[in-house]
């Protein structure tokens, strides 16, 4: 690979940055010339790193710069699950990338009682991906005339956000004044996209009109009211992607043949933990593991690692009935999308083929709510899964004292 | 692939178990036969997925079940960077496994500021993996009495706690009453390891030891106190894994050389964004992007991915000098390891060797706190370039506004 | 006192409950009957409980079950401090009612310089009170339903929810659905009622239109979506009674004459405590002491004290500016009346008369607009006194360890 | 009064400024000066504020500056409620000033029913006032440094900390380390007073040394990591003041007859609303109405009436239990005195009298502790008495609907 070891030679030499490396060569090239470079110096081997399928030149357009090799993960695969939603309706193999033992095995578990119980329910209740820029503006008295404008204004700041996007459709701009700063929350329809640049840039050309008819100025075109990528209660409690909801009833037969244990015992063990530990935790998140289906599902699938951050605002309840365990996940701010950004890439293709999601859905938006609601189910199974785990500990050894 | 495809029958026939296949056959031909099942059920291709160079048989026996195949996911690197860290000290070339375009160019812009001022300081203020089982008990005042207890003979838990562990320490157990509910929230030294299995298995011994001595009965070994993989105050506030935090000043001139703006200005779109904006979000997250950096660097280098969400409860400081631009991130609840876990698959490893803290650190625990500073010297990198481009934006358009 | 003597004799001697004395004598005897009551049992002295001059049938009927007497708080005057808002527009004489030494000095210190600076911006940028009542039903599809169901019938909750008011108008009703519960929160523009009980009656009849229309279930009026008288991020977000912002810039010169520092460093005492301190304590409440000034206003004036809560939601922010020094406070959710409640008994009737504001305004909801104003105004003296406090000490000391 | 017609033509002529009337004439004189003015420039009448009977004298000089009357607040009586606790063992009546109409006597119900259940078990389970100062550092490298300091010579801290008071003692200094600042969250057992004042003076005297010893420059006293008078979830969660929780177990045909509805009811109730309804709001307060309940009795008693916000960090749980209802709050910041402040003025000492915990406990702090248990058993009270109205209403509606 004498190319490649050239490149590096003159990285080294200071003749070239790192990221000039695509000036010089094709993207292969390229990323094995990093890896040469990051074996001169580190020491480190990179073989594995330099396996990857995917198209070198596709990803390093589209996906990452400074392109080295691939990083690869197993991937596992629980279910099926049947669903019943407004988007979703069938019985689904969940594709899950991970590293963390047992998780699949624990989902697969959750997934075959809910398929027992005659499926989950699942909804989309809310949808809108969101941008909030911070302006400046003089003091809280023209603050005040901004957000009025921007309401009486909506139609204009929806016309210029919409010629930006072919799909995209602006539904709301709510304002909030903190001194002199004017936040706008715009929440988008992006259908079948996550759509977080979408938004951005619908949401810039919206910023222009403002600027442009207001005294506002622009600071940052995300004043993090967004909130894209960090725990937030504006997400948990307004929603952000898709607000989804999903719920079953396990018969009390199946509770105790499959999970060995009783709604009673799963339900306590929801309420100490998940609402009253999450509550004492100062949490946003009252759920007990959703976030390993959410990591999961979303590395398999080509979503954004970092939105597992808002995809963790789950609420999980259960109540033990006299015709069985009911139980429910709510995922406030679940950010999906089934065209798009790492939904490109051939491993995450298949994985949403797998699911039968990838692209645009018909009506439009209406395989990213599936996806939204397959996920959900699939966190359904796994609070199940886990939940019953503990209380059958708990039962066990209570059996064992009672049984002496 | 005559077994593979026998295997996919008897799984469509319900003579097999989706889970069961293992039992037949090796785990690679026991991957190839789901893929084939996928591609049956779902008629979706499946050789993208079964195209990986992991081991299969340590895979399945260590980080996933029902293995398929693998997921691919493109890498980049960002750096070098410099550190001067409590353990990290050097130049640190920075993998970023991620699918969002133009983050491995931010955070190398940053990188390359952070380097061209000296290097970044970083730090680790406190350590301790936790866990949080929660008990029932018969009333308060008996709860009262369990959680004096355990303060008492808090050494006859750190004893049977670190019976099963060769390497960890109890540090701390604090006790939280709430009702008929106590909570113990057990802290561990967990050297190298993320720890969460460690503490885990140390906790439900310190358990066994609270259940034959006092009259608290094991409800759940994690009562979300813990809190894994929630957003909770609890870990923004006492910290999880590791608390590290790192900081550099950038001088005036490379501040506007390399990112066209001033100190004056990133510390406005700071100051708008990431403390105002997220303080009116509800936000345990004031900062612009940090979950981005930590989630790319824990996919590269096989760290927990759900664990992103404590990962991104991040402040970010930014103040304007006389001499430059003084800027710090401060990660309270950091989770990694570089040992155990995902942390042996082969990308991962090589990633973890090109960083060179790969497997037990001399000292012990010294490997995971240099991988935690670095992280944090990349998110630092991050958030100085994506506020400069912010400020930058700004800034030019209030050129255009005065003429020039 | 015969009476109340006898009085106090049969409830001790079980003949008659505390709570009935009412029905056998006027309410200035039955509250001496407690007194005497107390006194018997407790040996307590009573007499400065019983010297008040509230009417007691009046406040017997309106304000307080089984009176026993009056308890007194010293009210102290601080300003004026004039106000330029959208509802008020003059000077004000502040009336505090409180027990916490300085609190006084130091507001009426930040209202002499705010009034000296010209006087502080104000303007409610929101408002609406606010009831979630929480319904049951039977899985996420009905629920899904159910909200549909309520924004559609939107005006078939506004008629039912404004036969019951004369005043009041429901302005949004936005669905939560969690699992099998459906929270609807009903926003309500109650003019100068601080509004809890026109919210919660208009609320009933709205809930009895969808229990008849809809398959769900009231289970409780309030569902702790509105949020009253808890810490809850959905009123810091989305505002509650009055969301109401006031700023000032006060100028260089009256900073160091007056406070004896700078805007620099008020500024960052600001930002290291305010903003950097309360993010890592996991707060919704980004100021110094807004509480205070709330609490004492609230105190003074009728509102309700337990509503202090809410009113310590505030976001503080400072800048440093070439001119001086700019500050603002955001309440996002003040509740406060000038009608009804407490607003009724003597001392609190004078204190709106002190500010000009007692009962319904012209036009209808000025009144409270205006003392939201004012309040919001008391608190920004308040942060700008202890602000200044804090970096003059600072500012002292460093003078002395200048030599100087 | 002619003295007090004379001050106030001072006033207004400008020759005297409002708060140098006590220099002029005795506290009372002054008091009626201010009224004088107040009448004069506003039109309000002030009799009803003239008409208070503590000493003006003693009021201006410890409780309020600008004295100009008294705010009157009737005051209702609950009870009584058996409490046994760890400092308070007995049957006690619940002095409430409030001006909603309806809290006492749900109040009073709730106290019926729990005594009648032979009472409430409560336990103060942490105690400890906080003041958290907060430091400026060069970096992060520095910042660990102080950090480390401060737990290597916590003995020094604690010296110079308890040289300024006589009763108080330090328990516990915990930094934080966010960029270049250090907090230090000190911890004190306050005894008998709430501490605010106790706590801020010993954590001056231990800042001394810090700033003596170390590079560390104070920048604030208060670094809101304390956090006092705003709702944080380090109160919350680690509590201030008291940490205190109450429990009962009422019977199941006293919550029939008293409460005219189940224990399964109740629980749904306390279930949807408390638990859920506050989860999805983004809540630290998962109860009904506790701060109503702190309100009230921190008005009588002569408590800071702005640290209603921490008391309102109360965790409500409540289950069905084949016996009964069982039923708990746990108040994580219950900042309560019985000296000190407040406590002082003629009424407050009458209610303290009343409840029997007036001035100093034997042993020190067992008053505190007792006003704190009684605190917590009126806040259950006040939760049970309205989930059961709630409960009930449902019920009595199902009823209607089945044709009873």
């Amino acid at each position: 690979m004498t190319d490649a070891s050239d490149l590096a030679d003159r990285v080294q030499s200071g003749d070239l940055r790192l990221y000039e490396l695509e000036d010089e060569a094709d993207a292969e090239t390229a990323a094995a010339a990093r890896r040469e470079l990051l074996e001169r110096e580190t020491g480190a081997d990179t073989d594995a790193l330099g396996s990857f399928s995917f198209d070198a030149e596709h990803a390093s357009e589209t996906a990452v710069e400074n392109l080295a090799g691939g990083a690869q993960l197993p991937l596992g695969i629980a279910g099926p699950v049947a669903v019943s939603g407004g988007a979703a309706d069938d019985e689904f193999y969940l594709p899950m990338a991970t590293t963390e033992g047992a998780l699949v095995a624990s989902v697969n578990r959750g997934c075959s009682a809910i398929t027992a119980a005659g499926g989950a329910n699942a909804r989309v209740t809310k949808t809108g991906m969101t941008r909030a820029p911070v302006f400046r503006v003089a003091d809280v008295t023209e603050g005040a005339e901004v957000a009025e404008w921007a309401k009486e204004n909506y139609d204009a700041l929806k016309t210029a956000a919409e010629e930006t996007t072919s799909h995209g459709e602006l539904t709301d701009v709510t304002p909030y004044v903190v001194g002199d700063n004017v936040y706008l929350r715009f929440r988008y329809d992006t259908k079948d996209a996550m759509g977080m640049n979408m938004a951005t840039i619908a949401t810039e050309a919206a910023c222009e009109v403002i600027e442009a008819e207001t005294p506002a100025e622009l600071v940052a075109l995300s004043g993090n009211l967004c909130t894209d990528k960090k725990p937030a209660a504006i997400n948990a409690v307004e929603g952000r992607g898709r607000t989804v909801t999903a719920d079953v009833t396990i018969p009390r037969d199946v509770v105790e043949e499959r999970f060995n244990t009783t709604p009673e015992a799963v339900e306590e063990a929801n309420t100490r933990k998940n609402l009253i530990g999450s509550a004492k935790a100062g949490s946003l998140g009252f759920n007990a593991h959703a976030a390993n289906v959410v990591a999961a599902v979303f590395l398999a699938t080509g979503q954004d690692a970092a939105q597992v951050v808002e995809g963790s605002n789950c609420i999980t309840t259960v109540e033990a009935r006299e015709d069985g365990l009911y139980a429910s996940v709510n995922l406030a701010s679940l950010e999906v999308g089934t065209v798009g950004g790492g939904t490109k890439l051939p491993t995450q293709r298949e994985a949403l083929d797998v699911l039968g999601v990838r692209g645009g859905g018909d009506p439009a938006g209406s395989n990213a709510d599936a996806l939204a609601e397959i996920i959900a189910a699939g966190a359904l199974a796994g609070e199940l899964s886990l939940l019953a785990a503990l209380a059958s500990r708990h039962l066990s050894s209570a059996h064992e004292e009672l049984g002496r």
